[in-house]
């Protein structure tokens, strides 16, 4: 496990990290965000979040961007988790997040993956969770863009019971892994860890549903990860508290 | 491209590939071999066949092991296909296959992907072709080993039309990522390219039924990988010649 805490670069108000939040606004959940979160903890760098919702177009059109999260580092800004990754791999080049050439190429289709495949089955489970746990104000807006994106009313999308039988499925090549890695990137996290656990943070801190059967390899592992780094994301508010 | 045919290093007869063949010996289809003909085309190293069926143990006994690829280089022994690639990286460092570190380890991620959801999905659709591609010999083991690992008759898991749907299901990240690079390695094929395109092979040289849509990303990309070290995969004889 990394110890980040030791070798915090900068002030924590030169960096922000831009950051969804929900009725709530200790409720932080979107997965792109947790990517970012993690990152920023693997480089050892300090910031601070600003909390975000959905219509909140202008606080963050400086970034000419619509969506966070967005990092403002300095005088740079960064928006999309992937690029952010990239750039903080490219401006703090020790313990490299995505790494460069084969090893690049194979976290973004590992990024592919989560999104494509892990995403999609886990919003089966959680969707109507999610709904509860953004902002009023918020809930028109998530739920127009998500029916037009899946053709289909949330209702008809909410299947907790076929979204898991679809997430063991999909997990299968990751629970292999984890039966023989501590981590997804070997024997400490890096960038393929925090793209994949984005997705179950969403999930987790919205939503009570059990994801997985707790004997299954991913369930240590996300134990693990809610662990690393100080317990960063362990001790994040969830609607188990708030 | 590669242009391997420039710096083929050593004799052919100092290295040998053990290489599953079916009715005909020119039928090579083992998934496993494929991998490691192009790996070994992508190192620039001669070497030459032997073909193998799955009764012959004794054949390979000296190897400790009792399925091909057996790879004898010289005086070094190496089985596994996984482990034969590995090999090669660290005795011919130059243009790496599976690469090291995170490299590596998402390399191991995309076996598993291969193994776990791809070619499960390819196996419905292709088995009976598969076991009538097979020599006669080795029929009734082929049919015993695979009915017990599936624990369903051929029969019943032959179902092209749903093997075809899990595909496509399965490979939505891989025709994301072939949206934006040429290989799934980047520019040019790697370990990862060789380790999905050996389950394709396979049910290429055996079978007739179609794989994918024609107008899907992967679609291009499997013919340029039968192109690739001078059409090595290209020119081999399938169902259709022989």
């Amino acid at each position: 496990m990394l110890n980040t805490s030791s070798f915090k670069r900068g002030e924590p108000m030169d960096r922000i990290v831009y950051d969804l939040c929900g009725r709530d606004e200790r409720l932080r959940f979107s997965p792109y965000c947790w990517r970012v979160h993690l990152s920023m903890a693997h480089k050892g760098l300090a910031y601070r979040t600003e909390p975000w919702r959905f219509q909140q177009k202008e606080k963050i059109a400086f970034a000419d961007h619509d969506k966070v999260p967005v990092l403002v580092d300095g005088d740079t800004v960064v928006t999309d988790s992937f690029e952010i990754m990239r750039y903080l791999d490219q401006t703090y080049p020790d313990a490299p997040l995505l790494g460069e050439g084969q090893s690049y190429q194979r976290a973004l289709f590992f990024k592919l993956f989560v999104e494509r495949s892990v995403s999609p089955a886990l919003f089966r489970i959680v969707v109507m969770d999610l709904l509860e746990a953004i902002h009023p104000d918020d809930r028109d807006y998530f739920r127009e863009t998500r029916e037009a994106n899946f053709k289909m009313r949330l209702e008809e999308l909410h299947n907790p019971t076929q979204g898991r039988e679809q997430l063991d499925k999909v997990l299968t090549p990751v629970n292999a892994l984890l039966k023989e890695s501590a981590f997804l990137d070997g024997e400490a996290p890096a960038g393929a860890d925090y793209l994949l656990f984005g997705s179950f943070m969403w999930a987790h801190v919205v939503s009570r549903e059990a994801l997985f059967d707790e004997h299954q390899p991913i369930s240590r592992w996300f134990e693990k990860m809610l662990a690393i780094h100080d317990g960063m994301a362990g001790q994040a508010p969830t609607v188990r508290e708030v």
